[in-house]
This record gives structure tokens, sequence and C-alpha cells, in this order.
């Protein structure tokens, strides 16, 4: 895995730019194999799924995210050259931040950037903003259409939002079957009590953190890179670099800690004359590599730091303030994180599905 | 943050090599500054607190772990080469795995690594051994005095054995302080319990999972590259690149899942006319930078792999076999684990350190 | 220096997309340090410079080449977030290689690129065609700009056009002075007879080759990273990645090899109290590292490839056939070149500005 | 091709690390397929080529240079696993070298390196020396046989020395013909010439340069990643950074500068039914890609530096001073040069050969 402040991957890289109140949000798609077919329209339906705009609890800013890929593609096939795209941003409205040109807002990357790079887009945070994130939906719809031609599919779901938690017996075999449900938690009586939260909250001008789950089916054993490029270490690399993310954690994750061996190892059987393991609590890697099963893991959100309450803070002229934070934002970051997740999942697969093809020769 | 296989670090880099019963473990520093002045003294120190054989629960392999320095250095000081060094292996037993060479053992790399490469290193794991993790200590090492003359210091320590859990309040603020008690706990009374735990699970012939808590202190502001390589994306992938890291998270971590953001946000204060936080639930990163402040997080490791148990698996040829592992494993990795998470955090932090010096000219 | 395909260069990088007659060509440049004013005009500038339809014995093809820049700026400065930047391709003529859909050009892409990648974009050759460079001019004009502010100049300029040759004694300080010819050879005298080199072969329905000569002035010591990413490396590797370049030699160069060493060496002299060479046949690098002197080197280009006479050649079904190339294309690389070198030479001397500050805490 | 410092390759990749007088050289190999028999004497082989003292011309220095592989290796096959390597050092004597603590070597290293670094290995030039080169030729070595065993090989020769030119016409097929001449000329009389060059060169305490000349045979088509990593940009990025070299050019060279696109292009034709060229002007590579051709290219190499004639120079403390360097060095480089180009071109072709089977799935 090779990463550079704004590239991610090492065979199959995307290149993002943008920020949130500028021209566009874009990137380069480099190192996508040549000679596969693709489908606009299922690069599209996936930033449809992360639009912003869609619920009550979801930002209302109106943006129609209408990606145009500029080169790559001849006849509808990828040539082996890079693909470069743009989504032109719609709805700015730079004016709403213009108050918060020489305030720190809590818990957001305005003072930290202003220290680092000595000047900071206030623009609704510029590039620290979640909106970049279109850049690796489009990367992540691109890799998801290879890799599906594969037989290998991901699927993201909601399992907690503030304090209420999917029963962890449930788990979505689609995406269909995730996103019917507004929230995308695939269980219809935790998705109502879910939304109940995420309107309480809305309502008392603040916010709730969440869990995103996630399942990579059908993946081939060989996957992952020893031993720094570990399957786990690069899908935690590319869960981390995510607006909000706390913590990560796949297979028996944190509970594994409180484990014995007896209980954590997984038996190698036969099943129709093939080796496989008797439970996967080792979450499909092994030393680093899928070993042909299910891989699967936990990503934590932190409650939005944008919230419309009155907050101290202190300004540019150091001097301490308080802050009423406008603009329009998600209550929860979880539901449309989802589709984020299966980006960066995506993504993560395909690039070590290519390195794992020059392991031999 | 580069990072391809067995090289880790975009400035501050490791290239690691060496099997468990090879010659030699090793590797090479490159990217480390000029002019700095290097005790050798210190560096065998960090490894000595990862040699195996110091205790009744862990390895009972008895390795010297004496590194040689092979290039780099003139008179004590770094001279901006890259440091070559070598860790010869002493007490190698091939013979005790000789059994294994046609068997899969459970919840190891051995399956995995097998159908990625078509043949692997039987001989106590091969390079898959946590032994490969002397290098990382080396590198860590020389980092930690690098980033010690600038006033940065790391500290890990075993917050969990099983079930025991070190309570939230007791925090050490020296390795000297944490590495009083064998199990890296700072706190008497809980090392005791853990203690307990730790050979209970020797006496079954089973293991026990663990968490390791970090803090990093003294970290200037700015450390972190958006958007990919965030200080906590590059600690995530560092993290659980460790052999039997299940989870990573900092700050709040999965507890921020279930918290409301008028609850989880840091307000920012002045303390002695500086910019402070009054909380520091962000663990000392906001939008993937630091902001001056501490950086904390947690590693969850599961229950070692091998224990003394039979166990069922399936051979070679495709038969299921009973077997039961031979060779001399810690029942925990938590203690062993601390001085590798310390080592990693100190190559992480130098690493962006370097990379924070050219965000303007 | 990092480069992977589309991307080039380590700390100030460029990653680059776009055909010859897609939609547009383009790219990210990541790593810009933040704070520095850009002057659009001055980037326009550049790109005026290389721009087709100049010239009789340029290309005919009629393009604005308007670069718009997507982001990465506030109030004309960079913030260091990455410059996406877009230049819409006009005047496309795809028709016009219809021809060339079943025909491998003769010392073109065409064959190459359709063994490697199994289908190739024949509109004009896709993106094997200069149009490309485009993206890099973009990027080497900011690096002008970052550099200028420091004192860094780059100068090219046309030493060659087929058999006529630049006398050695003439150099040129500035790109002014370069410019004033069409054919951007400093030398008045030297550059109509050049013209008559290029107005016969365009008579001729042939090409002919150049050599492109470079100076950058105000360097500082220190730049140059032993021992793979040294100065002449780093600048050999940028130079014979564009189109149709043959060779590359610095100080020197090739003469060098026939010399003694007692000829070739560079005594070091005080100079107002400061180190200094006598001479310069070092060509401004030591041991791969810059002395504080001028750096200067050349580049062959081979004659353009397409000729507007009949060559006999291979179709995709594998029949030996003839072929009358059609298209817009230059007589002879070399003077539009010449931004080109510059650009490539400025974004390296950059990337290893930025590196030096890191040799050293 | 990913280049950072002292680590070369993207797929197949050196890290090379120690110092001329220091206790070793050594690397580590990453990324070299599994399954592949080594011949550890055929590495040995290889190394002796390079080794010093073994004529009146070359260094006197007595080396063994035994090379040492640490790990990556089970019964006598690649694993996956990276290779670690040590050469020691035995005849160091830096004694010889402490009257140049003080002073700067005219065109040596040591002035620039000082520069950068504030420090300088003054030990026989510590790492700046060609002595570095070792670990290239075992890296080399071992891509030499991955290669072999798929019809691919490598031979340098030395084309000139001097003003003594090797007729063109004279191609030399194997490294055995080669070799026969001390002075790696494949032509005996021309040899012989180039003998009394050196010896007339070394008599005068003087030094001389020369040419090294390259081929690949057997390459496939495909190879090279446009459009940074062409075949011939890397190629020359790998050349660029061996000590000594001025100049880089492969096919027609700088004499493509002097052709017309009717004399240069490259006619396709059927040989066997395939596709072949008429003439192999394009040097095998087209578009950056190679075509299934030999792949030929010259390097040029200065005089060396160290001379055993009085110099003028200046010392650390800013005064002008006459110099005497001492030490066993080389009259001229090309001889030795040719395993070490003949390494890095194997290297760059095996790296670039693993980057093809992942530019479609």
């Amino acid at each position: 895995m090779i990463n550079e402040m704004n590239t991610i991957g090492r065979h199959y890289r995307l290149t993002s730019f943008g920020e949130s109140h500028g021209a566009a949000l874009g990137g380069v798609v480099d190192g996508c194999p040549a000679g596969e077919e693709l489908s606009l329209e299922g690069i599209q339906k996936e930033l449809d799924r992360r639009r912003p705009g869609q619920s009550a609890w979801g930002s209302t800013r109106q943006e129609a995210d209408r990606v145009e890929l500029l080169s790559g593609l001849l006849e509808g096939k990828t040539t082996g050259m890079p693909i470069g795209f743009v989504v032109r941003n719609g709805d700015c409205r730079p004016e709403d931040y213009e108050a918060l040109r020489e305030v720190y807002r809590p818990s957001h990357a305005d003072y930290a950037w202003e220290m680092k790079y000595g000047v900071r887009d206030w623009r609704g945070g510029g590039r620290a903003s979640a909106r970049e994130h279109v850049a690796r939906v489009v990367a992540g719809a691109i890799a998801k259409q290879v890799l599906g031609r594969r037989g290998i599919r991901v699927v993201g779901y909601v399992s907690q939002v503030g304090s209420v938690v999917l029963p962890e017996r449930i788990v979505p075999e689609t995406v269909e079957e995730v996103d019917r449900q507004a929230v995308r938690c695939p269980d219809v009586e935790t998705a109502g009590r879910m939304e109940k939260v995420l309107e309480e909250a809305r309502r008392a001008g603040d916010s709730v953190g969440g869990v995103v789950s996630c399942r990579i089916l059908g993946l081939p054993a060989g996957l992952g890179e020893p031993v720094f490029d570990r399957f786990q270490a690069c899908l935690a690399y590319a869960m981390m670099g995510i607006n909000g993310a706390k913590g990560f954690e796949y297979g028996m994750g944190f509970r594994a800690a409180g484990m014995r061996g007896s209980e954590h190892n997984d038996a190698f059987v036969l099943q129709d004359g093939k080796v496989a393991v008797a439970t996967n609590r080792s979450g499909g890697i092994q030393g680093g590599v899928t070993i042909g099963e299910e891989a699967y893991f936990r990503v934590a959100f932190k409650p939005v730091a944008s919230i419309a309450r009155r907050q101290k803070t202190v300004n540019r002229k150091g001097e301490e303030v308080e802050l009423e934070v406008k603009g329009r934002h998600d209550v929860c970051v979880a539901p449309r994180a989802v589709p984020v997740v299966e980006a960066m999942a995506a993504m993560t697969t395909l690039d070590l599905l290519l390195a794992a093809r020059i392991s031999r020769l």
C-alpha cells in the first residue's frame, strides 16, 4: 500500500482533490486494469447513495453530484490509462461560514490545520469536509465493478446509532436489503429506534455517533501482503482515513482481548472436499492474508462536531468566545458513511487482489 | 506514509527481514536525519524489554538478541545514510516444528501463506512469527532517541488481560513505572490479578488476549497529513500490522459511537495565554492533525493461537487430523507487545514530524 | 523520487490524466507547500509557450489550452491542499485517425500498447500523444513560481535541429532571449539555419530530430538524495519520460568518456571567501548532490514518427500494408519541447528542494 | 518505479546500506516472487566479476566479497519473503584517508555531502564510494536468475575507453565472450588498445573515462508503464544512479537528433507470421513499452576523480590547499561497471515484468 497525503493505494490508486465550497471535487484513478467494462450509471448510483439532502436528519445541502469521467475509457471499456473525473459543486454557500473565518470550531480541523499550514480554507471546512468523500465513492464504485465481475461483493450497514445497537445475529446479504431503510440498518425494528434517536438529537440541536459494519464476500485466499501490508492493516488505514472514524476492529475485535485461545481459534475442517473454517472468528484473515472466507469489520464514528448549540472556543486573536455553528449538517454520519466505508473497502480489496497476482510468477 | 510489504514509513523508513528460525532478523532504517547522536545501549535496552525468556508465562526461548549496527554512523552520530542492522538468531529449534510441515495450525498464518505463496517456512512460523518484531523494536528505539531529544515520549502499558481491566483513571507517566511489573500494567493490584489469569491459562495449556494502551506525550501541533495520511490512520496501519492485533481505537474510540456531540466536543480554552482543550476526548488529533496535546490509543490483541491442547485441523494432503502444538509460546502477547506498540508509535510520529517540516517552505 | 505510472515526484507530485482526443487533459499537483502566491496568468503563459498552431512547421491543431484550477487555492494562495486542474480539448478530430484503428504506425506506441493492454485508444495516439505534456507544463509552471521566489530559474533552449548545431559558447540567460526566435534557439543566425532545415523537411513530408539544452540557475548546495535519487538520476528519469527523448547527459556528458581525470576534475577555489569551482565540468552535481553551481544538461529527441510519406507496416489482422499518416504533426518536437523540459526540470528541482529540508532536523 | 533514496524498484525492490570502510555492505531484496530456485554460487559469481584487485589498472584493494544470505529462502527456493544479505568489508584502511578528513577532494562527493548533511564519512568516501554497488550486484544477480528462467538475458560490455572506440558492428552475444578480456571489451584487438590507454594513464597518475554498452535480450512485448515509468525512463534512472555516470542513451540516442523520420522509423514486417521490425532503431521500445525486440543502451562514465596528481582544492577551514589523493583506485571504472550496469538493467527489467502482469486482470 502506498499512500501519500491525497493518494491512496499501491496498484489501484486514487488521487483526490477538491474542497467543500470550491469549484469541484474530483480525482484520478490510476492502475485500473485495462479491458474492464464500466457502467457510468453504476458509478452515479453509488454517488446518489451518499448524496446529501435525502432525509430529515441528514445535511440539507442540495447537490446533484453528477460525475463526469474525463479520460481512461474507450467505447465503455478501460484502456489502462488513468481515469480523471470531476463532480462540480452546486449548492455552495460560503457566506454561511463567513462568521467562522476567525473562530476555531471545537473538535473540527480548524485549529489543527491552521497550525499546520498557516492558512485554512474556512468555507465549510474546505477540504476537511466530508464532502471530499465524493472522490472516494467514485473510485470505490469503479473498484466494485471490477471486483463484482470476479464474484467479490462489499456490503456495509449501520449497526449502531447512539445507544441503539443492531443484534449481532442480523447480518444483511445485499446492499438492497440495507438501503431499504433510510438509516441503512437492515432490521426494520432497530432502524425505527435509530431514527427516533436521530430525530431527538436533531431537535435538541445535537448529534450522535454510530458504528458501520461491513462484510467483504467472495474473497479468494491469498490477499494481503505481509508483514506491513496485511489485509487488516490496509483496511484499518483506509477506514481511519474517513472523517469522524475513531476505531476499527475486525473479526472478534476488542472482544478477542477477553477470550481464551481455545475459544477463539478457528478449527480447519473439510467442506465438500475443500479446506474451510468451522467458525470464522478470525474475520477471514490469518497472518495478514485472506483465507477464502468472508472478511468483516466495524468502524466507530464519533458524533458530528457541528452542533446547533452554543459552545465555548477561542478565536484567531487568542480570545475566548462563544460560538453557534450554522450550516447544513448531518445529525449522524453513519448512514451516509456506509457507501464511503464500502468504497474504501472495495479499493483496498482490488489493490491487494492486484498485488497478489505478483506474489509468484 | 509509504508502505510496501516489508517497508514501513515515508520519510523515516524501516525495511525489515528475517525469519524466526533463520540465520538472523534485521533491517535497514532509511531517512534518519543526519547529525543525531545514537546510544547503542539505548537500542539494546529496548530489545531487552521485548526479549523472550523473562517470565513464567512468556516464551521460554533463550535469545541474547544482541543488535549489531552495520552502517550509517560515524563517531556515534548518524550521517544521513541508511542504518543496516542484524540480530542473529541463537536458540533455534526447527526440529520442534518438524511435525508441523504438513499440518495447518488453526488461526496461524500457515494455510493463508501457503495458498498465497505456494510454499511456507514451517520453521516456527518463519516470518509470520512475532520474532520479526525485533527489527521494529530496533527502528523504534532509534526513532525514540530522535524524538526524545525534542521532548516527545511514548509510553505503552497493558490495560487488559483476559477479563481483568485496568481502571481508566490509572495512567502511567513513564516507561519505568510500567516496567516495574513483569506484566507491564502500571497498577500493582491489577497487575497481580492479571498474573493470576496468565498463570491459570498457562496451567490449562491455554492462552488469553489483552489490550495495550499507549500515550504519545509532548507532541507539537501539525503532525498528520490529510486526507489519507491522517495521524490516526498512520497509527492504525502501524498497529494493525502487529501480530495478533484485532482492533485499534483512539480518543474515545468505540465509546464515541454512543455519545452525543455536546458530550464529545472538546471546548477550546486559553491556558497560560495559549490555546488548549478543556477536555481531550479527541485524543489529541483533529482533522487528522495533532493539536499539541497528548495522543492516546488502544490496541486489542487476540489470544495466542498456539495452545497446548489438541485441536482439529486439516493437513496438506487434505485430511482432517488432530494436532498438538509444541514450541515455546507466550500465554499472552500483551506484555511483550508493549515495546512493539511503542516502537511503531515512535516510528509513525517521527515520520509525520519529518513530513510536517515540508508543509510550508 | 516516487513515480508510479501517471504520478511523478515524491514530495511535489503530479498525477496526470487525459488523452489527445478525449474530453480533457488534466492532473493533480499534490505536495505544493502552503502559503505560496500563484499567478494563474503565469501558468497560462507557460501553456501558451507549448500551444500548437503557432508556426509553419509545428502542428496546425488549434487549441486554446485554457487551464482551469479547481482546488487548492484560497484568495490566490496555496493552502497545502491538492491542486486539481483541467484543460479542455477543443479541436479534436478523431475522424482523422479513423483509418488508423486497424494499423500500427511505425515507431509509434500503437503496437507496443496494444500488446500490453489488449486495447489502445487510436484517436490521435490517445494518451501516447505529446498532448499529455499539457499537464506537465501546468505542474511545472507552479513549481517555477515557487522556485522563482527562492532565486532558482530554469532556462531551456534548442541547441540542435537535424545537423545544425548551436555553437557551445552561446548560452542564454533568460527565457525571453530564447523565445525571441520561434525555433527557440537563442542565436539568430543559427536559428535561421534551423528554420531552413525545418522548412525543407516539411516540404519533403519528413521530420527531423533535435536537442534541447537546459540550465538550472540559482541552485543551492545540497539537492539530490543519494544513492538512487541523485539529482542527475531524477532529472534523467524526468527527461526520458518525455515523448521522443532518446538520450540524456549532464555536465560533460558522453564527452567525459574520452577525457582524463586531470582534464575533467573541477578544482575547488575560494571566490569572495566562498567555496566555488574553477570550472564546472561536473554540471553542478557531485556525488549526486548539487554544489551550489549551475546544473546543465541536454536531451536528445528523435525525429517525429508521423511523416507524410508512404511507409510499410502491419495491420491488426497480421497483414503487411502500406500507410500514409494524416493528422497535424510537428516537423520537429524540439521547439515545443523546451517548455516541457523546463517543466520537468522545475518539478524535479522543487521535489528535491523539499527533500533536502529533512536531511537534518 | 518507486525510488526513495536507498531503495530502488516498485515491485522488485532493493534497499541498500553500507559504507566503503564500515563494517559491511548489504541490503534487502523485497518483492522477489516466491518459488524461485536461487543459486548462491551464481550470485557469488557476479560479485566476483565486480571484485577489486584483479588487474593492474583496477583498484588493488583486496576483498573476498563473500555474500551471506540471511533470510527469504527455504531449501534453496525463495519464499516470497525479503532476502536480507551482508557482504563484510575486509581490507579496510581508513588510515589511508585520515589526511582527507579536512579536505574536499575535487569532483568527489565530499563537499556536496557535507553541505547537505553537515557531516560526512571521510573514510574512503563512505557511502559515496562505488563499493556500495556490491549490494546492487547481489540484487541484480538474483533478478538475472529469475529472468534467465524466462529467457531474458542481459549482456554488458565496454565499448569505449578514452578515445578508443569499439566498432559498432561488433556486438557480443554472451557474458563469457565479454569477460574473456580483462577490460571487458568483446573484441581482442580493440581490447588491446584499450589496455594500452589504461596502462598509460596509470603510469601518468591519471584516469580515463569510458562507455558501457548493454543489451537486454529475449524481452517480451509489453514492459514499461506509461507515461512516467517508461522502460527507457526507468533504465535511465537506474543507470544515472551509478557512480560516475554522465550520460544515457538508447536506440539511436543522441545520433537520432541528426536524423530524419524517414531514416529513423522502423517499418513493421511479418517474420514467420509474427510482427517484427525490419530495423530496430527504436532500441526495442516504442511509446515507453517494449515491442518484443532487443533493448540496447549506452552509459557514459567520467574519468575517475581520484588521481595521483597534485590538485588545487579547499579545506574545511576555508583555505585553498594542494592535495594528493592516496588510496587504491581504478584507472577507469568502465570494466568493473559492466556487472553493475547489468545488475541495474536486470532489476529494472524484472520490476517492469512484474508490473506488466497487472496491466490487465
